[in-house]
């Protein structure tokens, strides 16, 4: 059997090391995720830390599914600029859509996803500064209590704008489609 | 580490045993696979054979990637029909298409699998009797060297409209972006 692993999988662990201190942690839909003093990000396929209340989530970063060639352009674009020192601040958020999601065809998907909820139209105004990284977790080997891992790192003078762009995200149409949602604050240490 | 696998995660075994006997392989692009006697298509994730030249090609059954409402109820629409009994020929292909396919937006590979290649429209022209699974191999948790492992169940009667389809999709606009792909025929034992 092959142990390389995918070079995209990322493994996100909860529990008491790590490099990132839980500073708040909420439900937002469904079940929430037994809370943990810290979580350590690792590429690979980690196994779960030993301690009866650690966790893993694990995804893997791969081809965007809805994003169009000038949607694409203008995220480069507000990507470019000087180096930065590294972020203080992540914030670990897991999702999982319901059947009727994944019932919907590309074309419906698509025009919930942008037309109906502007994600990626509100992802823009985001303060250019703040990194998101996405994780698939639902074509795994194993399945995945999500379907998808958000990892984003930003400043402390970016949680307004943060907090602005959760809240329409949230009240949009596509939020109607997530049956489990947690959202996880973290500071480097 | 949870070791149940995806329910959606088969495995195709080259080697020695299998309720499926090879009658034909041939390389179409790029490195074919060692020639195997026998494949055996199986749930989860399976070890390779202990023969040395066994193989396990693995995917994982997902959502569609391209195809719309209209497209998807014209596809429902064909495979429904009265029961058959079982077809007795049945074809691997593994695909890997490039990085210059990855790299593009869903937008435009939607426009060259479907608008300028016909990918959909195409495949509802074969006869409604051959069954078609695809598996998507990428975002599993260990690198896979395909990209798409499609297996097709087919009768004696459905075999030139099948080979008149592969041979238009492997003139399409689509087919530029292969950069591997195997065809392994076989029939039921």
């Amino acid at each position: 059997m092959n142990l390389v692993p995918n070079p995209r999988l990322f493994s996100f662990i909860g529990g008491r090391d790590g490099a990132w201190k839980v500073t708040g942690s909420r439900v937002i839909a469904g079940e929430g995720l037994p809370p943990v003093e810290r979580i350590d990000v690792a590429p690979g396929d980690i196994a779960a830390p030993p301690w009866s209340d650690g966790w893993v989530l694990r995804g893997a970063t791969s081809n965007e599914r809805y994003v169009t060639r000038p949607e694409k352009d203008l995220l480069v674009a507000a990507q470019q600029g000087p180096a930065r020192p590294p972020h203080a601040l992540a914030v670990l958020i897991p999702i999982k859509k319901n059947d009727r999601w994944w019932g919907l065809t590309q074309d419906e998907r698509r025009g919930i996803f942008e037309e109906r909820s502007g994600h990626t139209r509100n992802g823009l105004e985001l303060s250019p500064t703040i990194t998101r990284r996405l994780h698939h977790c639902r074509d795994l080997s194993r399945p995945e209590p999500f379907d998808f891992v958000t990892w984003f790192e930003l400043g402390l003078e970016d949680v307004t704008a943060f907090d602005l762009l959760l809240d329409r995200l949230r009240g949009s149409l596509e939020w109607t489609y997530v049956e489990r949602e947690v959202e996880i604050r973290l500071q480097r240490s």
